[in-house]
């Protein structure tokens, strides 16, 4: 007999994962299908094991920061097969927790591929066979891989994707970057700190492309000062194995080598074979799942994070998570609304969005305004020896609409910044509200207090 | 002739400075009165001069915590002499620019004492010889000192107070720390991380006595985990230089030496010989001027910052004098509402405190609950191999209305608690506002949702 589910779940990513246990806290009879690993992508191969990597290593850093003022000297060595057993640990015990949690709030967990067989049905190929499932409601939670390009993909040799990456057991001397984004910033950086030097290429005239272009900019010119390889604005034609190096050949012919390619190029969704066009589903782009107001794909069928392409930010599939549970509970308060999104690029510097921001804004013919300030002017950049960078708001009819930043440890403005904006500050709202002295946090206040100019 | 100013204001620290610059923005004709330099007692003997101890070090606490979890070995030297210097030159340079910033506000520096001479009369005793100036508003800003009891006072040979201790030329090889407050635990913490071995002597049980009683111990376990010594319950019957030592003695006759003893027992308000019992202000405790709800202390007299002893901070002192220039500007909303406090003490640990502590509303007897999460389910804390810490949030009907943090970088917290605590969230506030992932700020969100029990 088939068990019917209040709801199932497909994937245990961090939006998989967090709707299951809000529903089932809830009172819901959930399943939990996940094929590979609990955590999902950000867990197992993306966000944690890369913010473990730059955590172990921001002494080198702050101690490089503090060298060139002069003030300190010394020398880090990190030992690399150490913190990958680090690493490798720490992600698996709280994929044991996530799985006794799970269990204690009677989350079926089934370990296999799920894909819809029928209305209102899943069928699971675990290693014990098909298993059928029955639902009344469906989140679809699959999550994205890396992407690759024909020419440009991991071959599990010297060319690796991410999760190649940071299963490593030894960091190579050079690396080149396939691709300037987040993905590939981050992982270069850690790289860096543990010796690699670091080459990066870009079909794209600037790294970061999803920021601020003034980011940007700051960006390639800090990671230039560690000595970093900018090759931007340039078409990969392909990049492959020789012998015990990676090649890569721009369009032209042009070779750069180096003892390991990390391709991070994007990623694109998991949303092939799991039984959605039978039940209507439309997908646009590299196969995005669409999905309504409601984040609804199909009657009683929803897709959160990646796979649905709106943000691809694990703290984005949560709070998708969060509203659908909402509404499957009838306590949602209208469609969903996602709010200022903070988005963040680890690192040194780092790389702060929230809300919008002023090319976006002018891209669609908004008449915004910008205020800034600058980190030199604030003490504990300073303290820091870290001053490179700047905090901009973006302004619209009188209210904070956007913030980005970029410099040390910008981070730390991420959630803040998304409270005022949700709040709709205004100027006067900013100067009345206190702000801890002496803080990072007061570039903050800074740039809301100065004088506005046109984007 | 006397000129008449809208607004004098007495003291150039955070308070006066920002009442000043604020006032002359606003069209008002300001004069500035300071004895010594621009800045006050934060920039120039207080929290700047120890954040940037504490930040030139932080690089030996992030080792030290990578080290342990036995995945980096290292060593870091500071040039202490270097260090100084740097520090020296950076407040000079502020100093210089907020001269700068005053005079192209066209707001008069008087460099020297100033006095209330007579109704609406300033005196001040300048190198060329005393001045007089009218006002039609004053503010009294004049800050406080560090506080000294009778054998227990700086004598400027090897038993210093944070003044004497942030001038070092050299640091020494031991400190004995008298006062386990604030000052004392941050200036004790760069001393260790520059190698000087630290013991602190409190008549207190314990040490940051005015947090929350769990985050005292958390801090004295962390601080002898690095090896301090305590002795916390004992009363010092004084301490003095002897040869080329500070020694000790405790009411009982047991002797303590050290290199050098740091007294940080507290502060003193600056408010004697101002002529303010003329015109009618009161007293209150050791000297704090006594204001309304206005933050008036006589007719057209305020005072703001320490010197009224309503909350011994840097930014509430700018935030009262925000407030009080507000006023004069017609422009105020009501009295003045300081709104939530953040406190924070800098290190690592450090301490994060914003708004109603549990045992602050248990000794009012208001009825609280707790909520709470350990800093060791969260991944960055995991990153930096920081895990000893917590986050606890205190509710009254249903919304939140203090928090308070220990551990590594909980000081990033401080601005969303504050901004959430304003708000009034409740706990579907929190499940439903997104936070990035993965951040130190998801311990607050954790918290904020964590099942809730009596204080």
């Amino acid at each position: 007999m088939t068990t019917t589910y209040d709801l199932i779940v497909l994937g245990g990513g961090p939006g998989g994962y967090d709707a299951a246990t809000e529903a089932a806290a809830s009172g819901l009879k959930v399943a939990l299908v996940e094929a590979a690993e609990l955590g999902g992508a950000c867990m197992n191969r993306g966000c944690i094991p890369t913010k473990i990597w730059l955590g172990a290593t921001s002494a080198i850093e702050e101690l490089a920061a503090q060298s060139k003022a002069r003030v300190a000297t010394g020398e880090i060595h990190v030992d690399f097969a150490a913190l990958q057993t680090r690493k490798d640990r720490y992600i698996a015990a709280t994929r044991k927790a996530m799985a006794q949690r799970l269990a204690s709030l009677g989350v079926d967990l089934l370990a296999g591929r799920g894909r819809i067989s029928g209305p209102h049905e899943v069928s699971v190929a675990t290693a014990e066979g098909e298993k059928e499932l029955g639902f009344r409601k469906l989140i679809v939670a699959t999550g994205s891989r890396p992407a690759s390009f024909p020419g440009v993909a991991a071959d599990g040799d010297r060319v690796l994707d991410s999760t190649g990456f940071l299963a490593l057991e030894r960091m190579p001397a050079s690396v080149l970057v396939v691709g300037g984004g987040f993905i590939g910033l981050e992982m270069a950086q850690a790289a860096h700190r543990m010796g690699a030097s670091i080459t990066v290429v870009d079909a794209l005239p600037r790294i970061a492309g999803p920021e601020d272009p003034e980011v940007s900019k700051l960006l390639e010119t800090a990671f230039k000062r560690m000595g970093w390889t900018f090759r931007l604005g340039v078409k990969v034609a392909r990049v492959a194995t020789r012998g015990d190096n990676a090649v890569l050949t721009l369009e032209g012919g042009e070779e750069l080598t180096a003892e390991c390619a990390l391709v991070a190029v994007g990623r694109r969704p998991n949303s092939a074979d799991l039984g959605l066009e039978a039940i209507g589903v439309e997908f646009v782009g590299p196969g995005y799942i669409k999905t309504d107001e409601n984040l609804l794909a199909a009657p009683d069928v929803y897709a959160v994070g990646d796979v649905n392409g709106r943000t691809l930010l694990a703290h984005a599939a949560s709070h998708q998570a969060h509203h659908v549970v909402q509404r499957l509970l009838d306590k949602a308060r209208g469609p969903y609304a996602p709010g200022p999104v903070p988005s963040i690029l680890y690192g040194a510097p780092e790389v702060l969005r929230v809300g919008l921001m002023a090319d976006e804004a002018k891209a669609r013919g908004e008449a915004v305004l910008v205020s800034r300030s600058a980190l030199v002017a604030n003490p504990i950049a300073q303290a820091h020896a870290a001053t490179q960078g700047f905090v901009k708001c973006v302004w619209r009819e009188g209210r904070v609409v956007g913030v980005t930043a970029v410099g040390a440890d910008v981070s730390r403005m991420a959630v803040s910044a998304a409270l005022i904006i949700s709040a709709g500050w205004t100027r006067d709202d900013a100067a009345g509200f206190m702000f801890p002295h002496p803080t990072l946090d007061e570039s903050l206040k800074a740039a809301l207090l100065a004088d506005k100019e046109a984007a």
